[in-house]
């Protein structure tokens, strides 16, 4: 299919099939496209903890409204941003330089300009957060898409609950919760959006 | 292509070829694209300026650390978040309300949910701005791609000085500059990523 197509049918389920499961493979490759999305210094604030479990997904539920989404989708991705991404730095640069990617001074210019630019901005740390997760997010989203699988991205979850239900440590800002499988029927037809003109001006800004 | 393997090509780029230009109709094509993201209840709280001619581009390069790629980019989309999004709820769901697909009730009811749910809290409309506008971008960028483009996210640069310089309010918040054009020699490989395994855990969480 047409990626203009794919991205245009895409739009966020409330109702999956309960019956169809995903493989633990399936889901490592939904991850896989998820990772190569832009990434602020390579950080990769994005983390996944995949909820497929009975008792767990009714856990999960528990602390998301209640929304019965998480039980009948066949995996929940709670996707996490990173709050202390720049300690990883080291690692990630380090094996760019051992594998002749790129060069120590280089890599050790990067740590450094990383480490500059977000300093103890929590504010600039907390947003690149959201920002970094969300991108993976959408990739994912597109990959399932592309692959016959439907999402429902989800904000209405209690961020304290997740984090207690799940052992998720205060280094982690709950991001979004991400359900994704099979399409059942039920589900609401796409919401038009705004027009293009409506949210696109041309060099100068104005209140849209 | 496959979509999977687009994805895993995306890379951003540093050096667009300053000879090749998109027409308006291009970019308008990737705003459609860009604003068929997901969005809570229908806010949509994307906004895009999309910067073009070479005075705007040098000025926008003064706010953004001098990276000549905002001056060498056919097009940089200036990404916004509206902070005052909610205010537009009464005309998106009453458009839905003219065309039939929701009543009435209905619609009222989403617009009071978003109201409760956002209510004052100026974290979670600073989040969700961020979180939206992150969403509409990564989208923008995977159909660049599809395209033939190239695309390349930044956030180096000065929020305020993008605001006083291009007349953007204080409702919004620049959440990225996107430059996308064609690509030119001397880009810098794909950085690897962390394996899937050090960023997914399955149903319980640990230190990633």
């Amino acid at each position: 299919m047409d990626i203009t197509t794919l991205l245009k049918q895409r739009t966020s389920i409330t109702k999956f099939d309960p019956t169809q499961s995903l493989t633990d493979a399936e889901i490592r490759e939904l991850i896989a496209c998820a990772i190569e999305a832009p990434s602020s210094y390579n950080l990769q604030h994005w983390r996944f903890i995949a909820i497929t479990k009975p008792d767990d997904k009714q856990r999960l539920m528990q602390v998301a409204n209640g929304q019965v989404k998480v039980t009948e989708a066949p995996v929940t991705f709670i996707v996490l941003g990173d709050l202390r991404a720049i300690e990883k730095l080291p690692n990630i640069w380090g094996r760019l330089v051992q594998t002749g990617a790129v060069d120590q001074n280089f890599a050790d210019s990067r740590i450094e300009a990383a480490h500059r630019f977000y300093g103890t901005n929590e504010q600039l740390i907390r947003d690149e957060a959201i920002r970094s997760a969300s991108l993976a997010a959408m990739t994912l989203m597109i990959a399932a898409q592309a692959k016959g699988w439907v999402s429902g991205p989800m904000i209405g979850f209690d961020p304290e609950g997740i984090k207690r239900e799940f052992g998720i440590s205060d280094r982690y800002v709950p991001v979004m919760l991400l359900p994704v499988g099979y399409v059942a029927p039920g589900n609401l037809p796409r919401k038009p959006r705004l027009g293009v003109d409506e949210v696109l001006a041309f060099d100068r800004s104005r209140e849209f």
